[in-house]
């Protein structure tokens, strides 16, 4: 029955890949496809590629245009929520630019955005580690620390709606200078590019690593996947670099808890994927070390239920929620 | 008419001093009382000096029991909200102490308690620095450090209701040992006696203060007052001290900006109280060189307005607010 052919478009606009999918009312994905961002062609540029994308996960899915009810996309930031513009950011090096009115150029049909870590909480928070908690915290691990928190099942924006930027907070002001300009943040001492730069320093001191074996290239990104192959082999500097990460992650989810008092933390983006329980673990037995015994009693602390999917399914819960206030609630609300 | 004399009863119960108020619909106090806690002579002991020193606070309005329609406490934590009850206390030394019940039995009267902290920002929400800022954070620098957030007009409980213990945010892991037992607390760095261990240090070294001339003392507890004329006095190891517990308050702030980015962020406590706009600079110099620029942008980082009465406002609202919660809103939302 046509009728019943009621879909969303949800994006993931990411420093490295475009995610798209067709998601319906239960958060399914019926269609996906991804492309490579290419930040460097600008971005009208990678609009292009954005609304190609979306276009591929629609014959993915074989789902028309007509059936989209809304659009959501999650973004780095910071953003304007309300009009739409990203106003920086480092990674793609854009300045206010306007991705939901060109999109809505594009595609024809009514999109929101939000900071891709509060979308990705949000997705956990509907369709998964969430399971009816009410007070969620999230931390991506990637390239760099994203953050998202909900409070009373709603996502904290705050007062410039910039809030959750949890990868930056201080934990040592006198630490490594991270990608932001400023020292310390948790993101210098546990991001992927942390990491990185741990396995580097150790071979620039002689230190012998499965990672750069003869006459590798030490400049090169070292992707997760192989990150948690050299970790699995016991590879020592490997394994310093990754225990120190999920130690600092560990402090920052005392403070979060300490701060928030959440139910449920989620632990995902790539480095999580790749990783998996050995790092959450690291994660869990430092944060109980690290915080009053009541913000942690019958806290779980867990990988993201939803993998690489917490964004594009709370960019889902997001397009639906455009549509009706009301309609939001009994979508939401578990 | 006698109709008009409706009031509540807010109480303040600190590690030091308990303070107690006749407080009306507007926020207005029109009777005080205070007297010391004495900790030391357990918990039904310092209930019946609370329950006299209410009787005082009534004395000094000149209101009747029969006026009062509720009683507020605000108290260290962390607590059982639902129950009334002090799960523990380190600075009082009391466990699972029955808060509500007993102060129940000696009014007879509904009494509803929360965190200090969470009513001292409450108080400043609904009566002092707020003035319609629906995101607020407050930092309590005393003895201990205390915290309090207003997320979305609420005041953030979290899923164990001890949510918002800003004080023990870890600032460094390799930081000195807090009160709490763990390294490089916020409190470990900023406390006032934080600022006297760091005075005492430089004393044991050699270095001249004006707090400890002559054969006085070392180990007398240095009041807020003191500090604030050594420190106006021009004492550098005064200085230096209050210096570096206004740095890492200014690094918390900066942390508490990018997590939940308020409008206003408010300050107080003692030793603000003690220190004011010297301390205040600093802390904004602080935050506003290690947050991204969205998350200050137009925020107020500002002394507590009601000064130490924050704390008594919040348990006013509290106390209004358990009556009627529809009347709450038409209260606390300007």
């Amino acid at each position: 029955m046509a009728g019943n052919r009621r879909y969303v478009l949800a994006i993931d606009l990411g420093g490295t890949k475009i995610y798209s999918a067709v998601i319906d009312r239960k958060g399914k994905i019926v269609g996906l496809a991804r492309k490579r961002t290419k930040g460097e062609l600008g971005f009208e540029a990678v609009v292009t590629r954005l609304l190609d994308c979306a276009h591929e996960a629609l014959q993915d899915a074989k789902v028309s245009l007509t059936d989209i009810k809304a659009v959501g996309i999650g973004s780095p930031g910071p953003l304007d929520l309300k009009n739409g513009v990203i106003i920086e950011t480092p990674n793609l090096g854009w300045q206010n630019a306007p991705l939901k009115a060109r999109v809505e150029e594009g595609l024809k049909k009514s999109v929101s955005i939000d900071n891709d870590g509060n979308l990705g909480i949000l997705g956990e928070y509907a369709y998964g580690a969430g399971e009816g908690a009410q007070h969620m915290v999230g931390l991506f691990i990637g390239t760099g620390i994203g953050g998202g928190v909900i409070v009373n099942g709603k996502v904290l924006h705050g007062f410039n709606e910039n809030a959750a930027e949890l990868g930056h907070m201080i934990l040592d002001p006198d630490g490594p200078v991270c990608g932001c300009g400023r020292k310390g943040c948790l993101e210098a001492f546990a991001s992927r590019l942390a990491i990185e730069r741990e396995i580097r320093s150790a071979v620039h001191q002689g230190t012998q690593t499965l990672l750069f074996e003869g006459d590798a290239d030490l400049n090169a990104r070292i992707r997760s996947k192989k990150l948690a192959a050299a970790f699995s082999a016991g590879d020592k500097v490997v394994q310093a670099a990754v225990i120190k990460s999920a130690t600092y992650v560990g402090y920052g989810v005392a403070n979060l808890l300490n701060i928030f008092n959440p139910e449920v933390v989620v632990i995902g983006g790539g480095v999580i994927e790749a990783l998996g329980e050995n790092y959450i673990k690291i994660v869990q037995e430092t944060a109980a070390r690290n915080v009053f015994p009541i913000a942690i009693r019958n806290v779980r602390i867990t990988a993201a239920k939803l993998k690489d999917d917490s964004t594009l399914l709370g960019a889902a819960v997001l397009a639906w929620n455009s549509l009706s206030k009301k309609r939001s609630i009994s979508l939401v609300v578990k």
